[in-house]
C-alpha cells in the first residue's frame, strides 16, 4: 500500500502535466527514486538497477518499469493498476551487450511514446551517461531535453500530510539524538555508539516505526571534526574530545535531519566562541526564513553575524530536505547561499546547517523547519547547544 | 590511514594503467566511489556530491578530488600526499549554472591532461550524463571512450588482505544473521527486528567492528516474500508465514552477503519442496565453481538439479562481490547466468543466491564464496537450510 493516499499523488501528476506543458515536454522519464516515490508511492531497495516512471501527457497513469523480479513490489507499494508496473527480463541487468534502458525504448515506441519531446533527469544518481544514450538510440524520432528538477521543485511545497509525516520524523531524531549522547563516553568504540543510534532511528517510537534515513549516522570526533562526511571506526571516543553527530529520524522515506555537537571535557575557547556565534547567526538565519524572503537573503542574516563574530564559512548553510534515498536527504533545489534568489513560500521544509570546519576541529549545529509567516518553525524540539560530558 | 598498506594501492594503480595502455587511454576518470576508494584508501559518505580520481599515465599518482569540506577526509583515509587531494569550491554544489565536473575539466586542462584520449565510467551510479556532458564541453581536444568496469575487473581477483577483511565480514554476517533468527517471533514489529539486525552489524565482533552494508537488511515477510527488495514496515510479523533474510557483514566497505528463510510455523509442502531443490542445486553449483569453469557453467549446474526438481527461475543465481558502497555490493562485473562465459580464477568471490519468487511466497538461500582449486569455498558457516520456529 502506498503510503498517502491516491488523491495526493494524483495530485502530484497534474502538477508534473503542467509543468510538463510548460517545457514543451509530452514524456517526462523519472529515474530518480524519490521522484518515482513522489509520484506513485513505489518504495524499494531496487535502484541499484535501472528503472523509471513515466509520465505522458497523452496517458493517464504513469508507467512504473523495475526490474522484473522488483514487479510485485511495484504492484504493493504503487498505487498504480497493474497493467501500469512492468518488469524488464534480467538478462539486461549488467550486461556488457545491452542495457535496460534498450527495453525501455522498445516498450515506450511500442506504446506510441517514442515521439515528439521526452524529458529525462540527466544529473541524478541512478540514470547514468549510458541509459541516456540507450533511450536516444532507441527513441531515433524523439528530441531529448534534460529535465532534471522538475518533479523535485514541486517537492519543495509540502502538503499537510507529508508535514505530519515529517513531524513523526522528527520525534525520531530527537530520540536517536538523545540515544547518541548518553552512549558516547571517554573508551566506547564509535562503531558500538553508531549502532546504538541506528537502532533507536529503525526502532522509532512505541506508535511508529522508523524508516532508513538516507545518510548513515555521522559522527566525528576529534581531528575527525576537520571534515563532515567521514564514518565510524572501531577507534574509541577519547576525552577533551570533541564529536559532531548528524543524523535525521526517517519516515515513509521523508526524513528530519539535526546536527548537534559534543564535547567530553572542557571545550576549549575556540570552540566556545564558535558555538556562541553559530547559535546567535543560526536563529537570525531561522527568523529570517519567512515567506517573500530568498533563500540567500536568509543566508545573508547567518553572515551579518559570523563577521561580527569574526567567523567564516565558504559552503552553503542550509538546503531543501525531506523525501529522498540514499545517499542523500536534500531535495537538490534550493540552497541557503549567495546568489539563490528562490523565493521562500509556506511549507516548504529546509535543512540550515551550520558546519564550521578548521583544520583539526569542527562544529555542527542545525535546525531541520518549514517556512512558516513568522520565520522558521523547527521540527523537533531539541535543546541547540554545545553538549559538555565531563 | 587507509585500509591496506600503501604497496597493495600501488599495485593497483600500476593494474589499473596496464588496461589503460591496453584500452589506449591517457587519462582515466572514476567516479565510482568504490573504485575511488579501491585506488586511493578514499573512504566518506560524500559520493552524493560529483567527485573523482584521476589516473593519468603521465603521472605517478593519482588526483582525489572532492567537494572542498571533503578534502580532509580525503588527506584523512587516502595514501595521497596532500598536493594529490583537491577540493572544488562549494558554489559548484546543486548549482543550475554551474557543476562541479566544469571545474574538474578546468584543473585537468591546466596541468595539462585535457588532451589525448580520457576514459570515464559512463554507466556507475555517480557519474550523470550532465558530468560527462561537462567535461566534454571542457576538454575540447580530448577524445572520450567508455571506462565502465575498467577497474571492476581489476577488483575482481582478491589479494590476501582483501580476503582476509572479508573474512571479518563473515563473521558479522554469522552474528546478525543470529541476531535475526533470534528476534523474529510472531507479534514482533518488522522495525524491531531490522534495528536489531542493524546494530549487529555494526557492532561486529570484540576485536572488530562493522562498517555500514552497501544494502540495508531485508526482511520481506508474508506476501512480501514474493518480491526482493522491498523493505520493512511496522507491521508485526505473523504465525504460519516467511520471512525471507538478506544481509551482510562488511568491514572496511568489502562485503560478505547471506541469504537465509525462516518459517514461523508448519512450512508448507510447496515451500518443502522448493527448499530442497534449491539445496541441492546450490551445493551444484559451488561445487562447479572451480578455476578454468565458466559463469554459465556454474548456472548449468544449478539448471540441472532445478530442472529435475521442477523449479524454474529467469533471473542469474550470482555475481562478483566485495568492495561497494551504496545501493550495491555487487561489483557488476560476472554473473552466473547463461551466456555469461567469464572464465573463473582463484580468489574471485562471488555471492551464489538462489532466490525463487512466486506470486504470493518466495525462498532465498545463498552463499558467499572465493573461487578455490575444488570449487567454491564459503566465507560464511552457517547452516544452510529453511529455518523453522514453531
Amino acid at each position: 500500500m502506498a503510503a498517502f493516499a491516491e488523491s495526493e499523488y494524483r495530485e502530484r501528476i497534474r502538477r508534473t502535466k503542467e509543468r510538463m506543458v510548460a517545457m514543451g515536454l509530452d514524456t517526462l522519464v523519472v529515474a530518480d527514486p524519490a521522484n518515482m516515490n513522489y509520484l506513485t508511492g513505489y518504495d524499494g531497495w531496487s535502484f541499484y538497477t535501472p528503472q523509471c516512471v513515466v509520465v505522458a501527457l497523452a496517458e493517464d497513469d504513469p508507467l512504473c518499469i523495475v526490474r522484473g523480479m522488483d514487479r510485485n513490489g511495484g504492484l504493493r507499494t504503487s498505487f498504480l493498476p497493474p497493467d501500469r508496473v512492468l518488469g524488464y527480463p534480467d538478462g539486461y541487468v549488467q550486461a556488457s551487450d545491452r542495457h535496460p534502458f534498450d527495453w525501455i525504448a522498445a516498450d515506450l515506441k511500442r506504446r506510441g511514446l517514442g515521439r515528439g519531446r521526452i524529458g529525462t533527469e540527466q544529473d541524478v544518481y541512478y540514470f547514468s551517461p549510458r541509459a541516456q544514450v540507450a533511450l536516444e538510440r532507441g527513441l531515433p524520432d524523439a528530441d531529448f531535453s534534460d529535465a532534471s528538477l522538475l518533479v523535485n521543485w514541486i517537492r519543495a511545497v509540502k502538503s499537510d500530510a507529508e508535514l505530519a509525516v515529517m513531524s513523526e520524523a522528527a520525534r525520531i531524531a530527537e530520540r536517536s539524538m538523545a540515544v547518541a549522547f548518553a552512549a558516547i563516553e571517554p573508551g566506547v568504540r564509535q562503531c558500538d555508539v553508531a549502532a546504538k543510534i541506528y537502532a533507536a532511528q529503525i526502532v522509532g517510537t512505541e506508535e511508529f516505526g522508523g524508516d532508513y534515513p538516507a545518510f548513515v549516522p555521522l559522527l566525528p570526533t576529534g581531528i575527525g571534526t576537520s571534515t563532515p562526511h567521514l564514518t565510524w571506526t572501531d577507534e574509541p571516543f577519547a576525552a577533551e574530545t570533541a564529536t559532531i553527530l548528524e543524523l535525521a529520524g526517517c519516515r515513509h522515506r521523508y526524513h528530519c535531519p539535526m546536527a548537534r555537537s559534543l564535547y567530553l571535557g572542557t571545550p576549549p575557547e575556540a570552540i566556545r566562541a564558535t558555538e556562541g556565534v553559530v547559535l546567535e547567526g543560526l536563529q537570525a538565519a531561522l527568523d529570517a526564513a519567512r515567506p517573500g524572503a530568498t533563500c540567500e537573503e536568509v543566508e545573508a542574516a547567518w553572515r551579518t553575524v559570523a563577521a561580527r563574530g569574526g567567523v567564516t564559512k565558504e559552503s552553503r548553510i542550509g538546503y531543501a530536505v525531506g523525501l529522498n534515498y540514499p545517499p542523500d536527504w536534500g531535495e537538490h533545489t534550493m540552497s541557503l547561499r549567495p546568489g539563490d534568489r528562490t523565493v521562500l513560500e509556506p511549507n516548504m521544509t529546509l535543512h540550515a546547517i551550520l558546519g564550521i570546519w578548521r583544520d583539526d576541529w569542527g562544529i555542527e549545529i542545525s535546525e531541520c523547519f518549514k517556512v512558516a509567516p513568522n520565520g522558521a518553525e523547527p521540527f523537533c524540539d531539541f535543546p541547540r547547544e554545545l553538549f559538555v560530558k565531563r
